[in-house]
C-alpha cells in the first residue's frame, strides 16, 4: 500500500471513459505521507571543467557527503552540462521528502556554506541554487520501466506503482492530485522576458510566478546494447534534441522560461553516465501541455518511444521518466555572478539584489 | 459536509482517551477541498492616523474595492495598531481561498500597485506587506461561537464545525492536520536576535525560519453590554495584555519574533470596533505552546474564558477564537522605509536588500 494525495474531484479529468494505455507506465508512490517535497539544485558556472572553481566545489560536496552528516539528502546526484552561453555548470541535485531536515541541511552543509560565503563581486566564477519544493498534491511522475529509481524515486521510503493515467493529453495534469480542484492557471496570462538582469559581480534572487510548471525528463540507456543503443543514439536522442531545440528557440511562444539538457555523471569517478535529464521551467502547466499535444517534435518523441516499448516489452533497456512540481508562488532561486541568460533570470518577473 | 485534510496518523495525538471539553468549540470547515490558504497584510506606517499617508493608503484600498473588481479577496479587513516604536500601523487584511486569484490580485490591485511603487529612500513613511500562505495541512483555527465569521472564516465556501479537540494543552497542535505526521521542529534549535536591520530608507525583504508559527488571536466584545462588558474590559482585557506584554518583555525566552495587539475598524466609518486581534509569529510552535502550556499570564487568560463560557453559555456576548498557520520556509514579507523593530525584522535569520 502507497500514500496518495487526493481529493474529491471538482474538475473533470481528461482521461477518456474506458482508456487503456498502449504501453505500461508507473508513477511514484510513498509508503508513508509527505507534506512538503523538495528538490535542490545547487551549481558552479565555470568557464570549463578545469576551473579551480570546480575543484572547490566538489571538494565542498565531498566535505558535505563525506560523513554520515545529519541531514543528510535522501537522495542525490551529480549532473553537467554546457550551457548555451558556452559556460560549463556542475550540478549538485538532492532530495528530500522530510522538508526541516532540508532546511537544516541549508544551514549546516559545506555546499550551502561555500555558495552563501562566495563573494559576488570578486568571484572568478558563477554559482546558482534554486530550491524547488512543492506540496505533494503539485508533484506528478511517470516511468516507462520500475526496476530503476530516478529522481525522487531514490529516496528511501518510495516504491513504484503501477498505473493507467498514461497515454492520453491531459494525462500529466491528472496525474497532479491538486488538478482535481484548481485549473493551474498562471497569474499573468503571458510570459513576458525581462530586460536582462545585470548578473555579473552580482548576488540575485528570481522570483518565478505562481503556477511555473518545472519538469525534469529522464533518459537512461547505460545498459542499452547493439540494436537498442543504436536506435537510441541514432534515432530517439536526435528526436528528443530537435524537440528541446525548438523549445528553446520558440521560448516566447511555447513559455519556456529556462531549458538545460544535463548529463549525469559517476559520483565516485565523475566519468558521463549514459544518462541524462532535461530540466525545463515553463511558464505554466498549459504551455507545457501545448507542447506536448500540438508539435511535431513532441509527436515524433512519443511515438517513437512508445513504438520501441512495444517492440521490446520488458527487454527494452532505454528508459524514460520524467517529474513534473508545479510551484506556488516562490523566491528560492539565488544566482551568483551568473551570465545573464542562467535558469530563470531571463524570464523572470521579479529580481532582487541581494546585498 | 466540509472537506478537511486527513493523513494517516503516524505522531501520536496528544489528546487524552476520552476527553471531553470543559466548553464547546468550533473549527473552520471548508464547502470544497482548497490547496493553499492565504491571509494577505499590507500596511502602512507613519507617524499618526492624520498623517497624508494613511489617506494615501486608504484611497488606495478605495480604489481597491470600489468596484467589483477581478481577483478580489474573499474578506477584508482594516486594523490599526501604534507599534512599541509609537508608529501608527494601518493594516489591509485580506483572506483567499483561491491562490491564482491571490497572485492575480498582486499584479493587479490599486493597494499592492502603491506599495509597489513606493521609493524607499525618498517616502516620508513606511508600509510593510506579509503574505502568510500555507496548504490547508499547516493551519488550524478554533471560535467560542459559532454565529460570528472571524479572520478566514468569513470567506465564503466556509462553515462553522463543532468539535472535542480543544480544551487540553496540544490540543492546537492535534488541530494542525500535517502534526501528525510532521513534529513541525524549527530548523535552529534558538530563536536568534539579528544585529537591527538598517530598513530606514531602504526595501527590504526578510526570510522567517523553516516552521515559524503565526498566530490571529481574536477578541469580540462588540454586542457586549452590562455585566458582560465590564467583565471583559476590567477582568479579562486585563489579563490578555499581562500575557501579552510578558511574550514581548521575554521574546528571547519565549520565541517571540513579532507581537502586535490591532484594533479592527468599521471600513466606512473608521471607527474603532470593539474587537481586537494579536498577531503574533513565534520561532515555532512549539514556543507558542510552551508559554500556553506553562506560564501563569496563559492559564489567567484561559481559566477567566473557560469560567465566563460555562457561566453564560449560549448568552456569553464576548467571543474569542484564533487561526494559526506554520509556515514553510518563505521570502514573502516586504517593508519600505520601516523602522527596524517592524514586524520579523528584528529576528529574522536573512534580510534582502531589493533594489
Amino acid at each position: 500500500m502507497t500514500w496518495t494525495c487526493v481529493y474529491p474531484r471538482l474538475l473533470p479529468e481528461r482521461r477518456p471513459e474506458g482508456h487503456r494505455p498502449r504501453a505500461p507506465r508507473w508513477t511514484l508512490g510513498f509508503d508513508s505521507p509527505a507534506s512538503l517535497l523538495t528538490s535542490d539544485y545547487l551549481a558552479v558556472q565555470a568557464d570549463g571543467e578545469e576551473a579551480p572553481a570546480v575543484g572547490e566545489f566538489l571538494a565542498a560536496v565531498r566535505a558535505t557527503h563525506g560523513s554520515p552528516g545529519a541531514h543528510a539528502p535522501e537522495a542525490w546526484e551529480l549532473l553537467s552540462y554546457t550551457d548555451e552561453a558556452g559556460a560549463y555548470n556542475l550540478v549538485h541535485l538532492a532530495y528530500w521528502k522530510n522538508s526541516t531536515e532540508h532546511a537544516r541541511w541549508l544551514h549546516s552543509a559545506p555546499l550551502t556554506a561555500w555558495f552563501h560565503g562566495l563573494e559576488a563581486a570578486t568571484a572568478g566564477h558563477g554559482a546558482w541554487h534554486e530550491v524547488v519544493q512543492v506540496p505533494p498534491d503539485r508533484a506528478e511522475s511517470i516511468y516507462s520501466d520500475p526496476r530503476h529509481a530516478f529522481g525522487m524515486a531514490a529516496c528511501t521510503g518510495t516504491q513504484m506503482v503501477s498505473m493507467t493515467y498514461n497515454g492520453y493529453f491531459g494525462a500529466a495534469r491528472d496525474r497532479l492530485p491538486v488538478s482535481a480542484i484548481d485549473p493551474l492557471e498562471p497569474s499573468e496570462p503571458h510570459l513576458r522576458r525581462s530586460s536582462p538582469a545585470d548578473s555579473h559581480g552580482r548576488r540575485l534572487r528570481a522570483e518565478s510566478g505562481h503556477n511555473t510548471a518545472v519538469i525534469r525528463s529522464g533518459q537512461y540507456w547505460q545498459q542499452a546494447e547493439g540494436e537498442q543503443l543504436a536506435d537510441y543514439e541514432q534515432a530517439l536522442r536526435p528526436k528528443l534534441m530537435a524537440g528541446m531545440d525548438h523549445l528553446r528557440r520558440e521560448a516566447d511562444t511555447e513559455g519556456t522560461m529556462s531549458l538545460r539538457v544535463m548529463t549525469s555523471m559517476d559520483r565516485h569517478t565523475l566519468r558521463p553516465l549514459r544518462e541524462t535529464s532535461v530540466l525545463g521551467h515553463f511558464h505554466s502547466l498549459a504551455a507545457l501541455e501545448g507542447w506536448a499535444a500540438g508539435h511535431a517534435t513532441h509527436a515524433a518523441i512519443y511515438e517513437h518511444a512508445i513504438a520501441r516499448n512495444r517492440q521490446y516489452g520488458d527487454a527494452r533497456t532505454v528508459v524514460t521518466w520524467h517529474e513534473v512540481f508545479v510551484l506556488p508562488r516562490t523566491a528560492a532561486y539565488e544566482y551568483v555572478n551568473c551570465h545573464p541568460a542562467t535558469g530563470i533570470l531571463p524570464y523572470t518577473p521579479t529580481v532582487l539584489a541581494v546585498t
